[in-house]
């Protein structure tokens, strides 16, 4: 559990990409967010103003927050001077960088003796359990993507904020680092042992009330040859009741892998739906959201309304529509109308299931 | 990397079940096994020799095995002193419990000072990458199940020794704690961390010679709501060539999930044959393994046929009956006939993909 409010240190970034984690706490959690905290050669900025360690203590900061990415994951050494300094102002530490703060004899030998903590996002410190597939209370919306990257978390963020302002009993569940820096929890899915990815969300979304939705994250995509077993078994630990399909635009490959092949919109329905009915046979598509940040709002919205027409489903770019025409088809949705096979997509796998 | 030959530690077991790790070294791999050491109380055995520490060490045994697991995964402390007596004979530790010996400071400093290895099976020390889905040379069969404990591994192995018999130039690759024992080395893949489990099994079967077979141990199952996401990304890893489709008869639910379903032999070919096409079109089933021990030899092989003849596939018990027809089929197989839709049960998901 991190505690807010988050100083955010953007160290010595020329790479908007490389605070994307800073950067999505502002946009997302932005009370949560006192200022940011930068360096001489700094180019980029979250957009909060620079503040002080000394200046955030008072102000009431309780996390220091390391809000960038490097190429190899491991905390430069010159940035121990500065987290020393935050840790004798009482802040405890939160990284989402490979190397453990835990690791770093100096830094955990203050934290232990100032009483602060050090949380290493990407390093889960529960213990799991493997799955069970029983069925828990309460209703369940997993996000799952053509590719990774494609606006998963954006569009679980949008959708949480859309259900809220309608009055739904809704909660983001965060699985990734990001995620887990705006909602103040959640599991890093893609770092928890492999046995574990299933139980690991089923813990994440316990039992609750039956008109209670949780929001969950999804992570990769079953198309991905890197990354499908997590996106599996975050599948059947979540045990959607709903799922959006989250696409980008223009993409030539999957991420990271030239020569591999995006999947279409219509065999992710098709994947999605097979595998996610083994641990909840009334799991439905909801809606699709779709990046169209490479196009002009107006080709955008045109791409948007023919996906619509052609599945039969809501279609948005999640920040330049909203989502409020996929939340409309939760409210829409009966069990009745999963049984009816309201998605004709889905026609030919359901008979060779 | 593991030291043969082992001598065997089952303490004071009274479970077959439980030194099922020790009888897997003893039945495939028995050149490795110099013998058994047990303590007062146990009531079960390998069939190999009781061999003291000083005798195995004066046989040449180079390894002392904890063979047996245990509830809990947690080293009882009454083995400490046995443990650091195999040290001072001169033989490393291996342990396929969750506790690491590393972990155990009067174990791991002793182990130290006398330049012995720890090896922890469940905790691999490789570092690994993400999955990159590039195809690699040389050929690659993975063994399926339609459920965990099905028989995934000892089918693999008598793959490999049939194959090997036949003259081909195959490797078994493990996967699992017991397997790893058996071959000397692999990857526990269920205990790597999520985000590397297709990077580890491509680690795992690399580069070949084109006509070298890597048969890979298949883990869990794709409809397996606990292990699932272990199961696509070993697939996805392996893109194996050939698929065998390991089943047992008998089972009333999923293995250690009452309420969870079995699936059928069909659904099974379907969803490993789509999935594993992502990273190998050509992707093929080339037989069916069925562990038939719950009924007669007779109605086994009635039953094998049954399923042979249903599917168009070779279907052997592969402890009763043997592998060779299995193997012929890989030797009929070429891209070709792959192409021309061989398996018919796969025609309807094919269609829909």
């Amino acid at each position: 559990m991190i505690k807010p409010p988050y100083l955010l240190f953007i160290g010595d970034a020329t790479d908007k990409l490389s605070i994307k984690m800073a950067q999505g706490a502002v946009d997302w959690s932005p009370k949560q967010c006192i200022g940011e905290l930068s360096v001489a050669g700094c180019t980029v900025t979250t957009s909060l103003p620079q503040t002080s360690i000394v200046q955030a203590a008072e102000l009431g900061a309780k996390s220091f927050v390391l809000g960038f990415a490097n190429s190899g994951g491991v905390l430069d050494t010159k940035w121990h001077g500065v987290i020393k300094q935050a840790l004798a102002q009482g802040l405890d530490i939160v990284s989402g960088l490979h190397e453990k703060l835990t690791d770093i004899e100096e830094i955990a030998e203050l934290a232990d003796s100032l009483g602060r903590q050090l949380i290493d996002i990407r390093h889960p410190q529960q213990s799991f359990k493997t799955g069970t597939g029983e069925k828990r209370k309460g209703k369940r919306l997993l996000t799952v993507g053509t590719d990774c990257s494609v606006g998963k978390m954006y569009t679980s963020l949008a959708l949480e904020k859309e259900m809220q302002a309608q009055q739904f009993d809704a909660d983001f569940r965060a699985t990734g680092q990001c995620g887990i820096l705006i909602k103040g929890e959640g599991v890093a899915i893609d770092c928890v042992i492999s046995d574990f990815i299933s139980g690991a969300t089923e813990l994440l979304s316990p039992d609750n009330n039956t008109a209670h939705w949780d929001i969950i994250e999804g992570q990769g995509s079953l198309s991905h040859p890197a990354f499908s077993g997590v996106s599996l078994g975050l599948l059947h630990g979540s045990q959607p009741d709903a799922i959006v399909i989250c696409h980008a635009l223009n993409r030539s490959h999957m991420r990271g892998l030239p020569k591999s092949q995006l999947p279409s919109i219509a065999d992710t329905i098709s994947l999605n739906l097979q595998a996610a009915k083994l641990t909840n046979p009334n799991a439905y598509v909801a809606g699709i959201a779709v990046n169209t940040s490479s196009v002009t709002i107006e080709e955008g919205q045109k791409i948007c309304l023919a996906i619509a027409n052609e599945f039969d489903l809501a279609c948005a770019d999640p920040l330049r529509d909203g989502v409020s025409s996929i939340v409309k088809s939760l409210k829409a949705w009966s069990p009745k109308a999963a049984t009816d096979n309201k998605n004709p997509v889905i026609t030919d796998m359901e008979k060779s299931a």
